[in-house]
Order: C-alpha cells, then structure tokens, then sequence
C-alpha cells in the first residue's frame, strides 16, 4: 500500500513529554469511509529504530481523541521508548449508517466484522484494527511490528477478543472495565443483534468469554475493574472472564480497583501499570 | 460563612490515583450567580490533617473542568500529598452578561474586578480567587490556609498578578504560557478595556509587568513557556516578564521549552515540575 492510496493527511501534532502525539486521516479501503487516529510515537522512535507499539481500543461514544487527551499515558510511554496507536471506534460519515443511540452505529463499533444491512457496508472495525491499520501503521512511521492491545469498556471487549484470536500478531492484552461477556449483558446482545443477525453461534467469535472456554489463551492479559463501576454488575462481568480463563488455566490477573468507576480517571490511575505490563512483552525477544 | 448560605453543592466525585477529584455548585455572593468549582483531594487530607493546596486558574474558554481531564496532575498531588483548588474562569449564567466572542464575557473572567457596566454585576473574578473561594475551601474541606497558585494563559496571567499582590497569602506561583502584560497585547487590551474603562492607569493592578516595575517580588515564579506556541509573540511576550523581572532581581525562572505549543499536551509535559516546585515552598515552615 501506498501513501497515496491511503491518502494519508496529516490533521495535527502536539509536542508532549520529548514525544509527539499526530493524528491524521485516511482513506480507510476496510471501512469504505475517511478515518481519523491518533499515534504517539516516543523521541526515541526513527527509521533506523522503529519502536514497538500498543494498540489502545476506546469504548462507546469515543473517538481517537479521549484516550490521548485524558489518560495520561504518554510520560510512561515516552520512558519506555513504545508507540500508542489510537483509533476510531467506528467507521464516520454522513453516508455511514447510524443509530440514535450512543450504544450503536457510530461510535460503537463493537470491532468486529458487521453482516447485516444497513451495518455490513461499513462497520467492519475487527478487520480495521487487525489488518488495515497495522499495515498502514508500519509502512509509514517508524514502528516495529512487534505490538500488544489494550482498551477499554467496548475497546476492552475488542482487546481481548482480537488479541485472544491473534496471539501471532500480539504480545499480550489488558483492558480496563472490558465487556468480557457481550452475549450476555444488554450492550452486546443489542449489537451483536443488529450487526450479526440472530444466529447467536456467529457472536461467539467476538465473545472473550466464549473464546476463553475453548482453550488455554496464549497471551497474558492484565484486567482492572474498579468496584464502584456503575456498569459492572449489568454489563461488564469480570466474574464470568475470570471463571472462563481458570476452565483452561489462562494467564489472567483480574485486578478488582476499591472504590473506582469507569471513567478516565480510573484509566489514568493505573495506565501506567498496563504500559510497564506490555513492555515486560514488547522490549524483550519473544520467548 | 455556613454551608447552608453558600448552597454548597456535591455535583460529582471520582476516585484516582488513590485520592479524589470532587466537583460542587455554590451561590457565589461575590459573582452574584451560581458557580462550579473542582478540588482534588489527596488521600492523606483529613480534618485532623489538613493538607496545602495549589489554586489552577485557567485559560481562556476553559471551566473547572479542562485541568481535570487533561492535565496530569494528580498523580504527582498525590504523592506529595497536596490539594489542587480549581475554579471556573468568569461568572456564569442566562442573566450574567456575555459576548460572541471567546475572548470576552462568560469564559474570559481575567481574574479582575470589573468596573464598567455591564459587566461590574457578576465580574469579579479577582475578589472570587483571592477572597470568597480560600473561605469557603478552607472552612469546608481538609485543606490548610497554606497555598500556592498557578495558572495558564489567561490564568498565567492571573496566578502571577494575584501572587504578586499577596505575598502574604500564597507561597509560591507558576504559569505555563501566561498573558505576561496585557496592557500591550490584544486579548488584554480588549478585556480591560471593556472591563475597566479607557483609563489605562486602573489597568496597571492587573498587569504583571507593571507590578514587577514596582520593586522586588516576595515569591519566586516558575514560568513555563513553548516556543512554538502560536500566541507566542502577540500575546504572551514573555521577554517583557523577564525583563520586569530582572529591573530589580525578582525570582523568577523563565523556561523556553523547545517544540512545545499552547495545549495542555504542553502543561501535561511540565506541570510535575510546577508541583514539585510548589511543594518545596508549600510543604516546609515559611522562612
């Protein structure tokens, strides 16, 4: 792939702790629509030293703006010489099909591979995130392929199903507050619903839960959950992820976080233990 | 004052970094109208151990809320065990005056008591900061009389203009990107000139420089700027604040930072360095 067929712009750029946050647009060819993200790349980051990257998936009603604007990530990811890669969490546009709520169509893409009209033209985030975006990553900055996946509430669900199924393309996973059972909580069954379709057996794919019981996971994953979450109990379930990795003695530490919710401030409370968590992966040969 | 005549009220609170950001509406008596503010408390702040605090004054457009989200601060307040006071930047309200433009009214306080109508009903920012705002923190949270105050931008301005004419009050000031004479840039002129009249010699008060001309100032400053910041040379002139400075050997620190813009990507870079300044002043007995 080329520049120019990606029709890569760059939109902006920010010096911050001796690194530099970019955000640019494409022509995304998996989406079918203009795409925006977000890449941290530390100083240390040159052609001749690409550096490895974490991707970070956002949750419902996010763009690649949130994570870089709130949680406090880049001090620690400029001490450790790795890049943060920050997309979308949907495909955008005035001819891309929406919902009037905030838990479908824009901004919750779920990541996973749409088939079902109005949503299969465009929502196709899984093959996005797993594909067009690394290839775009590391053909144009100066980025290693050595990578590891992070997220957040639905960008926590895409972390840990995307990396559970691709344990040749990342190094490890954790998330924050993920939806680890989207089967059976309200968000994912509502979108599973419209993106899938009613076959329940095509929703296992993108289920963590469901992944978990099919085998011991190859990659370590890091979960924090904080106990004063006002989704945790309807929603998010880290009972059921953790009860699904012990089936198959899976390397989950599941962190239960006393007294925190789900917001960013949570996020940048502990971002810094996840990107040490990675770089215990990323900086070191592959076992 | 009582709790009850200030209609102090709880809005939100999150948890991070093992302390607590708290957000509260008050009946402002000096503004005349309802205001929000946010206080970060560090865990060790108790009734038995009350803590110091660094005031945030913010820029332009900005509320109670931007420093919150994006700087990165509480971290490092709560390691050092400081409370961070943050305030909104002007009165607000459908009945408090305002204008189209960002720069002016609601949004664009400028940390002073204006004189001219419309504005002398609510704006009295200055009064707020200096007065109202320390009595009612003070009497209704774990937070000492000791303090300091920083600011950005417009809050630059305001930090080293209220610091400078309380050396009795506060300890220490920094600013990132401070409006360092607005008697001689744009946004200044306009401000005051709305706010104070024509008569240039009641703007003197609110200038930095003009006050540094007066003689030796009592506290030292810490005054982060970027040189690739786009307000840089119409606004900002922090070369006059220098130069006001050393007229008669006051301490100030000025840094250039090299790459670094307007943001809060900027301030999220430096601002360990503006608490642990402050600490050294705010966590030891006053020489």
């Amino acid at each position: 792939m080329t520049s120019e067929s990606q029709n890569l712009q760059h939109v902006s750029q920010n010096k911050t702790f001796g690194g530099w946050l970019k955000q640019y647009t494409h022509a995304s060819e998996t989406l079918n629509c203009t795409m925006r993200f977000s890449i941290f790349l530390p100083s240390v980051a040159t052609a001749e030293h690409p550096v490895p990257a974490v991707y970070w998936l956002s949750g419902l009603t996010c763009t690649d703006e949130n994570f870089s604007q709130k949680a406090g990530a880049f001090r620690v990811a400029e001490s450790l010489g790795i890049s943060l890669i920050m997309p979308d969490t949907s495909p955008r546009g005035d001819d891309v099909a929406d919902d009037d709520n905030y838990d479908l169509g824009q901004g919750a893409g779920f990541y996973l591979n749409a088939t079902q009209p109005p949503w299969n033209t465009h929502y196709r985030m899984y093959d996005y995130v797993v594909q067009e975006l690394p290839g775009l990553i590391e053909s144009h900055f100066p980025v290693s392929d050595v990578k590891s996946i992070a997220g957040h509430s639905m960008g926590g669900h895409g972390a840990l199903t995307i990396g559970l199924k691709h344990p040749e393309q990342y190094r490890s996973i954790s998330a924050f507050s993920p939806i680890t059972h989207p089967m059976m909580c309200p968000w994912g069954q509502k979108a599973f619903a419209a993106y899938l379709g009613n076959d329940k057996e095509t929703w296992r794919q993108y289920d963590a839960c469901e992944l978990l019981k099919q085998g011991k996971a190859a990659l370590p994953m890091l979960v924090d959950q904080g106990d004063a979450d006002n989704f945790l109990n309807e929603q998010l379930k880290p009972e059921l992820l953790k009860a699904a990795a012990e089936q198959h003695d899976s390397p989950l530490e599941l962190r239960m976080q006393s007294g925190y919710d789900h917001s960013y401030y949570f996020i940048a409370s502990f971002i810094d233990d996840h990107l040490h968590f990675h770089a215990g992966y990323l900086l070191t040969d592959r076992h």
